[in-house]
């Protein structure tokens, strides 16, 4: 329970209506206390830390100010929204965050009222909220929406895609969209927006030159106020870029500072009486109040436990690598062998283990911003010219690059290289941030080919073949690691299409892919099964697959995807199209979203683990149980 | 052939390299020649007509001034690609486009090194050039890297994000991205941005303001010179708003007639010898120099053969309602019951049959420019509030769509629901355009109910079924008409998840998904099989689909779909999960891109005609040819 005595104001604060009860004054102070109880409870569990410091006043402002949840409020990507949660009734649980069961990571529509829309990837709010904002005026309800969204956000396509839907509309939406402009996303913005937005609120002329003409305003008819007002324009066009969003059809406000509570109410005071598409633009500093997380931005983005006194501090000795680390080293040392390799990263540099290769390899390493579609093309582009680009991508975010994947990257049979991390179940960051349908949407495109690495060693080897196969390929990975195999540091490659078989066992084969094959190897080595680690989603092993068809009464396809159309539906196809009927057990991630929750707990919820597989194996195959009983072809 | 009296010139080249030995003042007469002979070709076959006669001039000046095919060539799109396909080697074959072994209607790689970077879908051409020419820095190579683009183009996401990192990287790229702005898609464009273009290109005086100072300009370095460039950069800030491009990076030269040969030859002089991202906006008239297609440029976008001196005529007469149409009308109609309802269009409202809804409910229309991603979720914004979207869309386009699909719809469970159109075989557009690949990525994606109609009748049924279903939903319907079946005025709905049995046979069951299912019944009728019309490819029929398990020694699936895991896959996994083993042979499109060519031929390729299908169930099952003969249950 939160102490009264240090927090004598967000103590009385479960919901909104309770901080509309306080005066003006005293949001201060409020706003204090929700910066010294977001540090508190984090520093306790863990979790998204710096953006959320950086809307603290931002975040009480609103909820003052509008009427929430009536006024529908849209946050961006989500990693901010842990001081919106403390103020929406999950005050007393925040501390549950990202757990099983406990609070999700993001705005999440089933938890809250206040959520009116789950997200976790970028740039979707302006599209969602102008959709909430004309579904609204149609009905002629006047309730107000707003989203807030980060200059990083605003690199997407589809950030830019809403604006020019929304900036051009007859009759006009009406919606603010908060521009939080701090210069990052989870590392340092990149690319020409971001440049501009630098040079604009480094313009601190014009700055004075707006304090000044503001004080000349007064009555806004007034000739004198006029004057400046289009004094103020001529200015505008001369210094202040961000009259791209005018130019886009929003009336433009800003830039203010987002951590001054008094100018940002004021400002959002006028804007709540305004129609049409306004765009709010605020200047905050991620981290905000709390030094460290201010010094070291990308540090403090998202935190384990820590000592809010001392910070975080780095565990001392070797710990086991990620697949994630494995994929970094692999690129450094492919780089050192390949002056062609080029390295694409949609604003994940740290995340997708490419902070080495933008050191080493500079002139080859490429942030592209929240850009995947682009990152996609581009390395086609790259690829026409005979440069090996390799695009480090998660694979949710993946999706947003699919078309181009398919158009630019397929058809053309180009050569690039997917490294996608997070395939597979993610756990933690939700439903959102799931890579439960990487196989099957890649299995689908001609010209793929398609590897999950059984552990760190393989995942080099994939990473290596994907790399010299001369066309579009996919090496697929989880998140974390993986059963701890040393990784060597050659780069040799793998037969393309060539599985391995692990065990040879008799009556069942379970053929694995990816991430489940040590789990099922167990299970294998208990009923004395055959294993195969498959490798290759596509194409598959096809003379072993056939080979094992004839030799066992059955196979058991697991992996980490869902069954639907995953990897062991193509072996199920292999088999049918052969005019094989063989009994088929298909173990995978369900028909479902997965909430939250230890990617240790949700594999073993889908049955993922060593006694899920031995489970499911032994419902099917009972008589596998009892020694010396043939096992039907019956299934 | 060509015919040497008409066209004295153009008959003389057959590559750009003939090209380049005229003189410049004879490039005007080759461009009046080029416009001719489109004209006279395209009139001669049918295919895209607008767009190349707004590119002649353009096409002529880069391709005599640029080094092609040394210096790369990116057309955005390609509907424009015609006369740039004429003059690269296809004068003589022009007249083949679109058909099988034909030319193809985009460019391609396969086809001409010419064609630098193959295309359908729009707004890839900067992030491919961008490619290129980092790329080609980093090996040393100086050769040129042009990338052309249509304002319509511009509005999509994709192009902003490499706009953003092009303009934004250091070192700088060398590329120049030409704007071919003439206010056109397909239909007219929408947006911020276009109205922005609107301005500029309308600001007159801003154009004579600056012809005034070129005047005055000679010498760079003169003082008279300088004071020019700076007043005028200052007139610009007040004026011109494309000061979006350079404020993200790119240096921006123009708006210039697009059609000014000289003027044209001149610009891109200048632009040749400069480093860095440059950006050259030319003004162009879509269907320029066919005074009938500059009437009606969206019905001269592309057209059938005609005769060039009477135009286009409209065929009277009732013809066969396309799926398109049956779509269109239900629209109307469920918009007449229904006051929630919200029709979505990026940017295809003639293809996706959007016209009549456009008139008749233009408050509840909209057409969001090229955008999918922002059409999707702007959907799932307006599911939120409780309005009801329709999100028309072509199969291959929602590929551009597909993370919103999966994390603001399917996720949140949101009741928007898809015309899906152009699913399966599309066919003379080629590859880019194919709609081969949805079934699969649709049914991994959980709460998705995916139907795909036997015939117009149905496909309005499903409409009406995906339209009251509370959840997301896909109608996927093929190109062009379907079997004539009569549709009803009605709105009523079809049961979720039901399959409709259409003949009662034995041995094998025939399972049809869609467009395939009458050819499927005609293979039924004559081998005397259970044919069913499944429906749904999501949820299946599961207690019909069990039944017919027992009842019959084995199943065909039948879709235009890839098999990898498409709906067939679902059947199969259906068995597998049931424990039960029985012969299925999966028919369905292959794993590889189709080339283009009619619908039929491509479908016939594919083995989904009658005498496919007839013979693929025959090889797998020789005894249904044999009276009297029992069907093997070994397949």
């Amino acid at each position: 329970m939160i102490d009264p005595q240090r927090y004598p104001r967000l103590s009385r604060i479960q919901v909104p209506a309770d901080l509309r009860q306080f005066p003006e004054e005293e949001l201060s102070a409020i706003a204090d206390e929700l910066r010294a109880y977001l540090i508190e409870q984090v520093a306790l569990v863990g979790g998204h830390f710096g953006a959320g410091l950086g809307v603290i006043e931002l975040t009480v402002a609103l909820h003052w100010l509008y009427e929430t949840p009536v006024d529908r409020l849209v946050w961006d990507v989500g990693h901010q929204t842990y001081p919106h949660k403390i103020l929406t009734g999950r005050r007393d649980i925040i501390h549950t965050v990202k757990q099983a069961d406990g609070v999700a990571p993001f705005p999440k529509r089933e938890e809250s009222e206040y959520d009116t829309f789950g997200v976790g990837h970028s740039s979707t709010s302006i599209s969602a909220a102008l959709g909430m904002a004309i579904a609204l005026q149609q009905l002629g309800d006047d309730r107000k929406v707003v989203a807030v969204i980060g200059d990083g956000a605003m690199t997407a396509g589809m950030a830019f895609e809403a604006l020019n839907h929304g900036g051009g509309m007859d009759p006009e939406p009406n919606l603010l969209v908060i521009l939080n402009d701090n210069q990052m996303s989870i590392s340092e913005n990149v690319g020409g927006l971001t440049q501009m937005l630098g040079r604009l609120t480094g313009s601190r002329t014009l700055n004075a030159i707006r304090e000044g003409g503001k004080r000349l305003l007064g009555d806004k008819n007034k000739p004198a106020a006029k004057f400046v007002k289009r004094w103020e324009e001529h200015w505008k066009g001369m210094f202040v870029p961000s009259t791209l969003f005018e130019e886009m059809g929003f009336h433009y406000t800003g830039p203010i500072d987002g951590h001054d509570l008094p100018a940002l109410l004021s400002a959002l005071k006028t804007l709540k009486g305004l129609k049409g598409p306004q765009l709010l633009h605020i200047i905050t500093t991620k981290g905000k109040g709390y030094e460290l997380a201010e010094g070291d931005q990308i540090g403090y983005h998202a935190v384990g436990p820590f000592d809010p006194e001392k910070g975080l501090i780095s565990k001392p000795g070797a710990k086991k690598p990620t697949y994630t680390d494995v994929f970094g080293d692999w690129l450094c040392d492919m780089a050192a062998a390949e002056p062609r390799l080029q390295g694409i990263t949609p604003a994940m540099r740290e995340g997708s283990g490419l902070v080495r290769f933008s050191r080493e390899y500079p002139q080859r390493y490429f942030d592209v911003a929240i850009a995947e579609q682009h990152a996609v093309t581009l390395a086609a582009g790259m690829a026409c010219e005979g440069a090996k680009p390799v695009v480090a991508i998660y694979s949710t975010f993946l999706q947003r690059g699919y078309d181009q994947l398919v158009h630019d990257v397929a058809i053309q049979n180009l050569d690039v290289l997917f490294a996608i991390d997070r395939g597979g179940v993610v756990g933690p960051d939700g439903a959102t941030h799931g890579g439960n349908l990487d196989l099957s949407y890649l299995r689908c495109v001609p010209n793929m080919v398609v590897m999950a690495p059984a552990d760190e060693n393989e995942c080099r080897q994939m990473l290596s073949t994907g790399y010299h196969y001369e066309g579009p390929a996919a090496v697929r990975y989880p998140r974390g690691t993986g059963p701890g195999v040393a990784v060597l540091p050659t780069l040799g490659t793998l037969p393309i299409g060539r599985a391995e078989v692990r065990r040879d066992g008799s009556k069942l084969a379970l053929l694995a892919f990816g991430a489940v094959t040590a789990a099922a190897e167990a299970v294998g080595a208990e009923l004395g099964l055959t294993v195969v680690n498959m490798r290759f989603v596509k194409p598959l092993d096809r003379a072993l697959v056939l080979e094992l068809a004839r030799s066992h009464a059955g196979f058991v396809t697991i992996e980490d995807n869902v069954v639907a159309g995953g990897a062991g539906s193509g072996v199920a196809e292999l088999l049918a199209a052969e005019g094989i009927t063989l009994p088929i057990l298909h173990l995978g991630l369900p028909d479902a979203f997965q909430h939250h929750a230890s990617r240790e707990q949700l594999l073993a919820e889908a049955g993922l683990d060593v006694a899920g597989i031995r489970a499911s194996v032994l419902k099917r195959w009972p008589e596998l149980g009892r020694p010396n009983v043939a096992v039907s072809a019956a299934g």
